[in-house]
């Protein structure tokens, strides 16, 4: 069977071309216009294939294409999200959503009778850039968070959710009648280097990072910088600095089992000639082993108490966000390794490095992930591209995976 | 001979009363409303002590103290200057020109006859806050900066200083026809920790640190903080903390010989999940050794090879100011001594570290300063204070070092 590349990648670039803001940027923040107008493509696509869509009350979009034979039971659930960053490219996550509705629409055309039900779901608010938390609709689908309260976030401009999803007309009244997924397996992106760095089509993602965000604020005491001696010195930026460079080599020490950042980082006051009173960083600690992340949370407490007593600041921290790291099925991992191997495709086990809906959906059923290459890495920016022929040799991996978790009637 | 201690504390009280502006904050930037009115009141207490008022195209005031036997002699000169920063101390500036008016008020009283007359001097823009550069009106009057150049700076609200001065009514049309003086000595709050860390009333400032500003600027590369290998990083935010942490652990190897702060960073994006793409900092290195300066330089500019080279970022310099340390003179360094050996007063000898109007000064005469302790080392703040004791101390220092060096008729 072969899924139709060209269509995707059209589909790819229409979809990417709603919600584009006054400055030229593609921002599709959850449940805003430029969100349903990008929900509202899909939709038309998806009954134009003949699927019925359902939408639960966290406003998920449920695409599913049954028989009289397989109706009721347990589905093959595929699926990504919609939503984008501010100023995104075209490919983060609607890859899997818009493959996955083509490779039900292959199926449906090769006139293959399927054992069970096939779903595309699109989650709402995976981004969290206009709501807290990320991966929203999917926790909630899964049963991780109550409805009604994930409906009472505010967003950044101030809205309810739950009043911004009945404004665009994709609130949906009751959870959708669907039984639990047999199974789950999304298609994305890398966001990262590896796969073209290391030369490969496909990544096989077995696990998915724990992440262990911190906001350290160290106080010290500013002064003089020409007046005061280096030892009576309490200065909060040479702290933050060992700081910085604990969280960096520390992480350098796993080697791949941890990546460690401070993306961000504020003194007060900021002064060229001041001794630096307060700083504030951030710590982004990730690892697909939730005992290494235990051991660098615990490392960098330590060396926050270390610190502080040897340069006389204080140091405290407070934790943004916590996740434990999570491993997709043995099983799924295994046959998605098979059928990339049939299908002549170089393949890899790899890690994913970012959050995904498929983290929450593990809860609930077998899952696993599919990686294409991310060009140079980059991703949550205009620039993130994958060439088409990647994006089709992950629709292929995606429709013999599925295929073979749906079994033939 | 004693200074009346009492007018001095009620001098400086009443001046820094002058200038507070909505927020309750003293600000009296250089030839704003504000500095008019603190020149204005130091002209009339001037004027009331009989003493002659002149000022220069740069407005630099001089309320000189001559006798018709000794006009026409080099001046011995006091001062200092009466602007401050922003949110600025009763002390800093106001201190060594209120005192250097109550010295002559002092020996106008006992009547002494001096073989020289004495001038006290208060100079234009030492701060540099409104102004580029600081210590202005003293480097002009040494001749280190032509005067029409000076002029023309425009301040960080947009307006010529030579319009400005016009404006307050401080522009003089003329250099005041004054000798050069013979010898200069300022008294000043030392905005340092150093003399009360060590229990000492006075501070016999025998040199003067050189300092050197720079911007650095590193340019790595943007990423997912989860997705890319510590090992593919080219991390600007790790580069930056190793430079803060080389630039303080240097400065710590020279001892007293040496200062080094990095005062302001800042990251882009700055965002908890980006690897920083560039940082920029600032960094402050000072010391009383030319020798020092340029070895750490040196050593700073190796090091920002090194670490790009090793991080794959790339990073550049730019010089923002570069002073020469200053030695100040050993005569009156010495006489400084033995006054307050003479007065009982516990002193050691100290090297300034910040910039002051004696540096320019040292270029056109014999000069030195008196420093007096500073509560904690506080400056450039509301809480900067110096106890009642510890200020009429200092002027009877300058007192007897004054006396002593325009001699007796």
């Amino acid at each position: 069977m072969t899924v139709d590349g060209e269509r995707l990648v059209r589909r790819l670039k229409e979809l990417g071309a709603v919600g584009v803001d006054q400055d030229g940027r593609l921002t599709r923040l959850a449940a805003t216009d430029a969100d349903k107008a990008g929900r509202d493509l899909f939709v038309r696509w998806a009954k134009e294939a003949g699927l019925k869509v359902l939408v639960d009350r966290i406003g998920n979009i449920f695409a599913v294409y049954e028989t009289p034979e397989n109706s009721g039971t347990a589905p093959i659930m595929m699926g990504s999200h919609i939503d984008t960053v501010i100023d995104a490219g075209n490919f983060d996550g609607c890859y899997g959503v818009l493959a996955g509705l083509g490779i039900v629409e292959t199926i449906m055309a090769e006139g293959i009778h399927l054992a069970r039900p096939l779903v595309v779901a699109a989650f709402t608010n995976e981004e969290g850039v206009r709501f807290t938390p990320d991966m929203m609709g999917s926790l909630v689908y899964v049963g991780g968070m109550d409805a009604e309260v994930a409906l009472q976030a505010v967003s950044i401009d101030g809205k309810l959710l739950g009043y911004e999803l009945e404004r665009i007309g994709y609130a949906g009244k009751l959870d959708p009648e669907l039984p639990a997924p047999e199974a789950y397996v999304e298609l994305h992106i890398e966001q990262g280097p590896v796969l073209e760095s290391l030369g490969m089509q496909i990544g096989v993602v077995e696990d998915l990072q724990g992440i262990s965000w911190q906001r350290i604020t160290i106080d010290g005491v500013a002064n003089h910088a020409g007046t005061t001696p280096m030892d009576l010195r309490r200065d909060a930026g040479y702290a933050a600095a060992k700081i910085m460079e604990f969280v960096h080599e520390r992480a350098m020490e796993y080697n791949t089992e941890m990546v460690g950042t401070v993306g961000s980082v504020h003194f007060e006051p900021n002064a060229i000639n001041v001794i630096p009173s307060r700083a504030t960083l951030t710590v982004d600690l990730r690892s697909p082993k939730e005992e290494r992340l235990l051991e660098a949370e615990a490392a960098l407490a330590e060396e926050l108490t270390s610190i502080s007593n040897a340069l006389g600041v204080t140091a405290r921290s407070e934790i943004l966000a916590r996740t434990q790291p999570v491993q997709f099925c043995d099983d799924i991992v295994a046959r998605i390794e098979q059928v990339a191997e049939l299908r002549g495709f170089k393949s890899v086990r790899i890690t994913s490095g970012a959050g995904h809906d498929a983290q929450m959906m593990a809860r609930l059923c077998p899952t696993a992930m599919i990686f294409v290459p991310s060009a140079k890495g980059i991703s949550h920016n205009p620039d993130e591209y994958t060439p088409d022929r990647d994006l089709i040799n992950g629709a292929h991996v995606l429709l013999d995976v599925v295929t073979d978790l749906a079994g033939k009637h």
